[in-house]
């Protein structure tokens, strides 16, 4: 049985656990929320939400003690909506960053032996804070990073270039959030450099298209589901089924000392390899750049 | 390419829109919504939400000429969370058939020729109204009517006779509302009547927590989503693909004259066939009782 | 992880192993056949017929060890197209009864404590002898019966009627060969007894339709594979996901006192519940004769 | 309604029908064979293939006029078995020559407007030989060309490295045969490039696994059936969905005046873009030994 526990069934979480059984990825789902009614609500609509298919999905009550066979937790607590269409990553942090303090000694004590993938914002800094509360070893605790980048990246050059995302090759990389770059001097369409087609001002354009549409949903909605929903229950399905996926998540960069997003494998063991980066020199001070911005953040916990 | 427009994205047509992408039903997908930032984040966080698959659909802008060559509109405008978990069907029919009567000349000038579903509550009366306000044929115009009640009861049943829902065979019937009812007599598992297994009752149980079910979500959520999104997709593909899918959706009975939930065969063309109820005599009486309150609800307006 | 083995992979036991994989119903598959360059060759082929899906199968080679852990058995060995278009469920039964006696002790001391799905003809009579000799528990072992049977008469009625398959309940009950029948008593379409709308004449030109339908594949191609491997792969889903399914298998009777396909559910403990059958008279005597069938066909071991 | 023509339905033509149906990837398929028994074969065995799928299929009898609004034809008359492990490419190319030469008459005739996709063998002289025969645009016949030889290299450096094949960017090219090659100067993983993880000789050994994989089936089971299907079917839908999709295909190089796998773009238009290929001084040796190979083969018809 492939068992995944969803820790924060809010919009982000709830639209995952929806992803996860329309596409068949878990058998086995259990619900923690703060909001007793929000949780019984989730579980009745996900459950609606399996009908006329064939495989049906457990829905499991919260309970700590179901934790102990659960392979994987996505944590997804604290829902950035409470910000309205006026984020501070500051304030964000000052929030989730309480939510990992009641959550972790409970991850820790239930015997849970499995990954804990992080959705819950800020991402890096988070998934660090949940890696060192829990004492978990850093390759079973990561955070969804730069995947949502990338594939909004990917999109946004898809549109452009008049290519099916799949052709396109690269990744957005460093801290999920405003400092994050497109390493775009490895970027290629069909084996081809993107350099060797677009100027820097039309890549530059690019990459703030792509940031754009996030905002974009964000200031309409007060969130932003689908795509995040799409990386979440891609990489819980690279876990459950080992499958190596190679995803741009963040994970332990040692030579920084800190959580940040770049290529890394995906197992059941966790992360399994990361890949090193082949950055211009530009890059690498943007590189230098995100690595400070992560560092700053986390020393205020 | 299978073209759908979607009229109104709140909760449930943005989950539908999702449903649809996800289980590669459409291959052109037009949105209106009245709220330009809303329907501008869904556009987003649809495109987010086709990430990593092959098959990429077309989120087009919202414009009337759009719809001339457009083989089925979702109707889904009157977001019923603007009641918040204390709704009252009038008071929803008041707002609701206000944004037919905007919406009905506009989808008739357009050129339209194909199939409209409509979602919006209340369910049957609103169909009624779209058709005789649009004067589109009665087979072309239908509502998702008691899909989501029938799925709801197998679900109950499922979990009580512990049985995939797939070998239940039987309906809910009357108004997507308060007045309808489980069709028991006519319930099988296995082929086997339940109510050879299970006594009046244990069926009236059951038939509460399948409503039930509902209630908690909408109180909890404000809204339910996943479940009416799963049927609405199911007779999207069902007329795309002139499958010929047999389901309880609120079409028109001219024996009753007027439109309410009952099986009937789902094609290209619309309702292609509808079939006779075999009901006990207390079901009867019942059938009766939900076919006065849709006309009452239907003279009201 | 899922894991299914195949023993015997000709033309049925290849198509089962493709559609498992395509389908995401796996997680790891062994493979047994007599024919090493034959199995050899469909483990190259298999792992190309993985290629651009993200979840990867691992295909693993022959070894009576691998049946420790593994789920279900896929009986699938004998290939009957040895008879080249003019089979003999006589000759058959010689055929594969000898095979049986192979695999049996094997299966028996390799310490599988998982289910048996029998596919290898005469399926009534081979999935007995398979229990008796590995003196399984009953519920542990059983085979495809008249599933395929079933499935045919309903694409039968479903063209002939123009209705989706999935609207019509019903059954094909007996030995998976000449003498099994359609139980038209209880077959509805969208809750409608089938007897209300066809005479008997036409329902067994319906019955022919559909038996032949299975001759014209097997006199063409020398193997029908396509329907007995969707049949057998949607079964194992069914074990592997603990879903409750409904399907006329091939499982003990002891009433019968012989293996025979009837609905039966199924879940990850195999046979967890058998339907009484709802006859008429004359289908009765049907029933009455098959089992005479199945019974002086095993009589013959 | 997106329609199909398959004009050879040998086991490569009915695994890549099984495949287009089981992925819900056609609404109509029209099948062509010379054997009239084995089409009526497949055409029931692959009607039992869509058993319990709600999306079915329309699977229509071979008939000239129904060309006219098909949107791909995928030619696959020629079965290689017929060489039973003994392929000879020229002896091969005087039976299919002979197949085109019947074929293409016809498809002009029939006032065919769409997409030929050639999977006969030898498969860039055929394609070639197909469009020199019907007249039609170049861009609107191509063949499956190195699409799978890709797919074979990339399963097998995921099997070395332990890595995801979607994480493999790069390509097979040349001729669709033994002078074909792996442009290995340009393959990465997770963007790094393999050459810095892998030497020549661990490449070269890696290129004859990938090639050998396929021998080993063709030797086993006298043709290879799975890969090849799925390659198909993903350009297939790629055309009907107009997906921009970036694949090794074999498409008219005007610089070499002939038909050669490189990577293209396809859409509904057929190819709409061929990507330069960046190669090494020793590729480039290896490009001009094939395409000149291609070119004494079909200066033989």
């Amino acid at each position: 049985m492939r068992k995944v526990a969803i820790i924060g069934v809010g919009h982000v979480g709830s639209t995952t656990a929806y992803t996860l059984i329309s596409k068949n990825i878990v058998d086995e789902l259990v619900l923690f929320d703060s909001k007793e009614n929000i949780l019984k609500a989730e579980l009745n609509d996900l459950m609606d939400g399996q009908m006329e298919q064939d495989h049906q999905v457990r829905l499991i009550e919260p309970n700590l003690t179901e934790l102990a066979d659960t392979d994987v937790i996505i944590f997804s607590a604290g829902d950035i909506s409470i910000f309205e269409g006026n984020p501070d990553r500051f304030a964000e942090l000052n929030l989730t960053k309480t939510i990992v303090k009641e959550w972790a000694p409970k991850i820790k004590e239930s015997g849970f032996k499995g990954i804990i993938l992080n959705i819950t914002n800020p991402c890096d800094v988070i998934t660090q804070y949940l890696q060192e509360l829990t004492g978990f070893p850093r390759e079973r605790v990561f955070g969804t990073g730069t995947s949502l980048d990338t594939g909004r990246m990917k999109h946004a050059v898809s549109q452009k270039m008049l290519v099916n995302p799949s052709a396109i090759d690269g990744y957005v990389v460093g801290e999920h959030g405003e400092s994050q770059f497109v390493a775009w001097s490895s970027v290629r369409i069909g084996g081809v450099p993107i350099t060797d087609t677009l100027t820097v001002e039309k890549l530059d354009a690019l990459d703030m298209a792509a940031r754009d549409g996030g905002w974009v949903t964000f200031r309409g909605k007060g969130y932003t589901s689908y795509g995040i929903a799409i990386q979440a229950a891609r990489i819980v399905e690279a876990i459950l089924n080992n499958n190596y996926l190679v995803v741009p998540v963040s994970h332990f960069h040692s030579a920084e000392d800190c959580y940040v997003g770049s290529p890394a494998k995906v197992s059941r063991q966790g992360i399994s390899e990361s890949f090193p980066l082949n950055l211009s020199n530009d890059e690498q001070k943007k590189w230098q750049h995100t690595i400070q911005t992560i560092h700053s953040m986390h020393a205020t916990i």
